[in-house]
């Protein structure tokens, strides 16, 4: 049975015991976003929040992450309808929620940061709930490389570690990322981050040079220009879905690596052909995500869409 | 049999009497390009001839140009090598070839011109030799769209015409460009022109607005970021191959025109699948001619070489 039976199996028995769990660490946040069109207040954000959505398509998913007192129980609902795990949530009446606000301008190619507070999120530590320590598949979204490690530390057996990072990590904690580096299967950034960790400007000897850092394999996020995949076996291009609806792009990346760490644990298989697999899910549900304001469409979309996504896509690759 | 089938064996009988004519119509010039590793002075350059060369792998060529009393007999000898047919390339010995130098910068992702010296290309007009006025396949390399078109006044008889343009004649000559557009099957033009071309910023939406100017399909050029294919029947999404040693990306784009509309001819078909696989061989022809200054390493290559970076690009796009 090819793979993509496999997943289409699973993704119709959606969140079967079939597939491995998956552990998703990240940022759960009140995002602003302004686009050329819209302007969306107080809305669901957060890195952890598009990967674990994205994710509980495939598998099993368990969040850990902290929201403030400020955070509605409406938005609880929203994780807990796609049936995701929140004994790792952290609730902190402490202070408010993480909040971001950002801007995007004309031609969506350039987003400013307008504010940003870190709230709760100040002093969040990861912390396992005994019986996360054996997950067989983790996403790592985006936050300090010092608290991702505090998360591979809490582990117990083996796991396949999906890894995000940013600029601001790479500019003030490269110790602590070099040393994540070292203990990740596969690395999931965008392209402008390739090239900073790298200081090769050419993407593809970039990519390489990723490997050469520790993981396994990388994968290098590039927006409507699609993604690319460095592996022992070999390299893939994949192409992004034709997105001409393009609503609000934040959160595309976090979705992808979700789905990415979803569809793995679905197929419970990390080999070469599984990996180019998962991107094409991760890029169906990308695509999903940007099409709305934070992750109202990758919610409702619902596992008939994103596989309809990935055939689309399919036949848009196939020459 | 497969279309890639049929291609290999016309490639392998390199310029066969099977594949239709190609008329290639261009500047044929001499380039300054300083990279940030080299400078090559005075190296052949003109969109016509590295469409014409990268066309001859696949059919015959017919070459339509101009070129000046200095151009050198050892210049004109490396198209002779490649089989085309010289008929129609004008020499003006009333002065100096068309000149432009150009500079790279340190990633190779801004290109500023140094110079451009139009010389005996300032009052060229393309005449078709008797001969060429039945051509099947036309690639209307860039130069202005009055010149293009008088070029498909001449034609006697149906072509499949490809054409493409620059910047400078969207802003100077649309007038001229509209009705070209009206008159072309395949426009390829890159990123930043379909985007001032059509006004619009998602290049999904550029794309099929560049049909609703004229043409019945239209390929973007992404560079690095490959290409994609806007037909009727269907959109079609092709990621660059994976170049590590760029060395001058000049003359990518006018290779890929050429090697597409060779292609085309050699197979005799523009059907969407001949399309998608003619944007293999032509993404394939570019791979090669980045990778050194000049035409060299287009023309040096060879079939063999050309055959197996299609086939290695297969590979890279298939999941």
């Amino acid at each position: 049975m090819p793979v993509s039976k496999i997943a289409e199996k699973l993704i119709v028995q959606n969140r079967s015991n079939v597939a491995a769990p998956v552990l998703v660490v990240g940022s759960v946040a009140f995002d602003k976003i302004i686009t050329p069109v819209m302007t969306g207040e107080r809305i669901l954000g957060g890195a952890a929040s598009f990967a674990s959505l994205a994710a509980s398509y495939f598998a099993p998913v368990r969040l850990v992450g902290v929201v403030g007192n400020d955070f509605e129980d409406s938005f609880i609902e929203r994780f807990r309808n796609r049936g995701i795990d929140l004994e790792g949530l952290q609730v902190d009446k402490s202070g408010p929620t993480f909040f971001w606000a950002g801007e995007y301008h004309e031609n969506f190619n350039n987003r400013e940061t307008l504010d940003t507070q870190l709230n709760v999120f100040e002093h969040f530590r990861p912390e396992l709930p005994e019986r996360y320590r054996q997950s067989p598949y983790i996403m790592l979204a985006n936050i300090g490389p010092d608290l991702q490690l505090h998360v591979l530390d809490q582990l117990e057996g083996s796991s396949f570690v999906v890894a995000d990072t940013m600029n601001l990590w790479i500019n003030n904690k490269l110790n602590d990322l070099l040393k994540l580096l070292k203990r990740i299967d596969c690395l999931a950034i965008n392209d402008s981050e390739a090239i900073m960790l790298t200081g090769d400007h050419n993407l593809i000897s970039a990519g390489w040079k990723l490997l050469e850092l520790g993981p396994r394999m990388a994968i290098i996020k590039k927006g409507e220009n699609g993604s690319c995949l460095f592996h022992r076996d070999g390299y893939f291009a994949l192409p992004a879905y034709p997105v001409t609806n393009l609503q609000d792009p934040t959160g595309a990346g976090d979705a992808f690596g979700g789905a990415l760490a979803g569809y793995l644990a679905a197929v419970n298989d990390t080999d070469f052909g599984s990996i180019k697999q998962a991107m094409l899910y991760a890029t169906a549900a990308s695509s999903l995500t940007v099409e709305a304001f934070s992750c109202d469409r990758l919610e409702s979309a619902g596992p008939g869409l994103l596989e309809e996504r990935y055939h689309e896509l399919l036949e848009v690759i196939t020459p």
